[in-house]
């Protein structure tokens, strides 16, 4: 069977230093490839902000089954053409998209779910998070051992969370401050499908150690493989599929007829 | 009980002439608001998008509980300040919205649902539609005789719709010409709920005489209602309603204390 | 307008005494309908499972819009005529449904959203609780100050809690001792809607005390109120409603003709 | 990789012939399986209601990752015993479950869906149904070339379906007699899920003939293999997680000490 190609794409901006070294010199992507790698189904190449054409380059993602992107403080650097790169990349082919964090609350995510999307409440002073399943038929939970997993130090992110209605709810976080988070949300959009996953704070270095986290990213990476549905086979006006001798516009039908088998063409959004 | 105010908005430029007249020579929005006012329990009026401000001001929109929203050629012209407007008063402060049509396509639809908003298959004919009751426990379907309606002349639209999963699917479309389609569907979006109902091409005079279609756009704006939820008491960081004498860094904890009261404010936006 | 005939259920029988007796003397149902008739729109009566007819007769569930049940320690009590008689009220005439606490995994929960309904796990050591809003759009969050409320003791009750996919969730709750909970949540069967609600652990005197926990249930009651949508028209064959000459068997065409106005009778059972 | 082991069930019984000489007098079972064994993948067993325990014995189960289950005039002959060793196979192992047709009406499918699982609708003459696709981005449509495909002749099942809302809603249909139904859906149970398919009324030979129906369930059976997610650690009282000096009775917080890790055994039914 072909390898899953994952790009895992983030911040990595000299200036994000500031908070990077402490768990992260190499940077977050690295970190998130180190585990993802020791699964022989996925080939995994790296890419960030900091690299041309924001490190989401047309040839980077023609070559990317699914995306990975870890973003918290640079949303705005993404450039408007990048994220409408993505974007199409999900709708129109399918490519998986993984958003850890903050990442929902970027360009790309408020364009592929709408500006609810951004919520808001948060306390950085390292805290417990506990992570439950609340969906184990989901291959997301795929080897977890028990119905829960610890973060031993967090970020909390609290509800009123701000997310549309996800498609499915796969977690919910308990936080040792008081508060709870639909955490981990899977959304359908166009072909594509989208895992929000809210675990990584930067100051804690929990992709590179936290086991639950590993084995929850790396399912959600091989649920995400492309489906191959159908391409809309039109965009405009079609033809009908059946006999309408008494439409009101027979010159209308007539206009419409053998517009059913147009397929976009590449570089043509369908959507 | 106080009566909902419902602002009926719809295009109504001099050059829509070119196809209002055929079937709305006072246009749409005056026939929506014609059946709205047979209900006493609402409180109708009228705007358009030649208006000032897009006839989408902010004094407007503050004496409005729940917007309907009919428009087809003109998305483009709605002002970006005008659409941001619209969209704050769904998410912060709960106004409901009916898009008709095909107003989910416009910058509105697109900011609330993401891109993949966007569908695209129709055909004109004048061919006929009928729409099957899929939920019958939703008050939008209060009053409904039988389980569907027909509607003799209407545009197509098919799938693949290219929505976002509706957290309700109320109503489902079948058409003459062999496609069918979710064709009322509800959603969630911050403080705001939303109806999309795609009846109601601008060249048949739909809203003007089909009772069904009429009884659901009624039955809509009034389950559209603002809910009085609870504003969400602090955006940014929030204090602990726990004790955690354990987190790792005691002076962000005590950084955050006091800062659970902080309410939006009027013109912040909070989401 | 027409007051909601509300019925409040709850087990009362005389050897429930082992429990009821610590905070509710006068059992559940009284505790819950004495704040309920603070609503002027509602108009409230008690009922029991040491009744005629497990409390649940004929003549009650037609005089009842809404039916408010608790119940922990009694499910097999309930005769299997009784969960008949209110899952047709629900799924036929539209009767509301509130379940509360343990009142899901007894013989009517489980026959309107299936076995899987029953979760398991509990502590019942006297911890914290905190509900927290998940979808502020919900009428149900009406007039909630705040994004949650506390129950300074409850049981707890687990993920993974085993529920069918709610068709909107409204609350997850926090437990002190670690765990998280979809602790209220909607779901649409037929032509009725329920509404799950976790807190009230018979021990504490949470429905007397609790405001936040009786304004959801006030809302949820006020909510609940019947739609008047479509009764099916046929169940069993139904005639065509578009003309096919091209049919394989033109006999059962005609065979079928006429039967689309049936509507059932009282007594009969359309689902 | 490891095979999925599917078993197809389908009625068979000597009675049956009535309809299942017309296009299958070697049964339903050996048509699906017949298609199905053209996927390396998959590995392919038969069983049907008359063999012993209703065909659905534990050993036939314990060895079954996926069950396609076709049914429409027997529901009644499955055994309650057989009926509940699925729903467990379902809830507990995660088995994945195919209901074709009219199986959803059966005991199982009551079980494990609630009874608003019954809508009823029919009409037997023989027109054209056309299958939509809903959610291009599910594997389920894997393959599909096209956003439709057709059923030259079928039978029609219409709306309102009286199906609890689906977790994910794959297909719908149209129908040429004026009908549209919701026909493909999952909703996920337990640790499984379960795949809902209208297409396949006995008369017309649509398994042995028809490829898109074919493609939908290979893939179907494919998507449904086990997940293997947590199996709940406990069900019953439990252990707290976080330490709780303040609560109400520490004696049964005590009770609860060492309660997390049992884990249910063979035969138990843990929901």
């Amino acid at each position: 069977m072909d390898k899953i190609k994952v790009t895992v794409w983030s911040e990595g901006l000299p200036e994000s230093e500031i908070y990077a070294v402490r768990s992260y010199p190499d940077d977050i992507n690295a970190a998130i490839a180190g585990f993802l790698t020791n699964d022989a189904s996925l080939e995994v190449k790296l890419s960030h902000l900091s690299a041309d054409e924001c490190g989401l380059s047309q040839n980077i993602l023609d070559e990317t089954d699914v995306l990975v992107m870890w973003s918290h403080m640079y949303h705005d650097k993404v450039s408007d053409e990048a994220a409408d790169r993505v974007v199409r990349a999900v709708l129109q082919r399918g490519m998986g998209l993984v958003l850890l964090h903050s990442a929902l609350f970027g360009k790309i995510g408020v364009a592929l779910l709408g500006r609810c999307g951004a919520g808001g409440k948060y306390r950085e002073c390292g805290e417990r998070s506990r992570v439950w399943v609340v969906n184990r038929a989901h291959p997301i939970c795929d080897g977890l051992e028990d119905d829960w997993f610890d973060i031993e130090r967090e970020e909390m992110y609290g509800e009123p969370f701000g997310i549309p209605t996800p498609d499915d709810l796969i977690f919910i976080s308990w936080f040792q401050g008081g508060e709870a988070l639909r955490s981990g949300a899977v959304w359908n959009r166009g072909a594509g499908r989208i895992f929000y996953f809210q675990p990584g704070h930067e100051e804690f270095p929990i992709y590179h150690e936290n086991k639950g986290v590993q084995q929850v990213i790396t399912n959600a990476v091989k649920w995400l493989k492309p489906a191959r549905g159908p391409i809309p086979v039109s965009r405009g006006e079609v033809d009908a599929l059946e006999h309408m001798p008494d439409a009101l516009w027979p010159e209308r039908l007539e206009r419409a007829k053998g517009k059913i088998n147009k397929r976009p063409q590449p570089g043509e959004f369908s959507l």
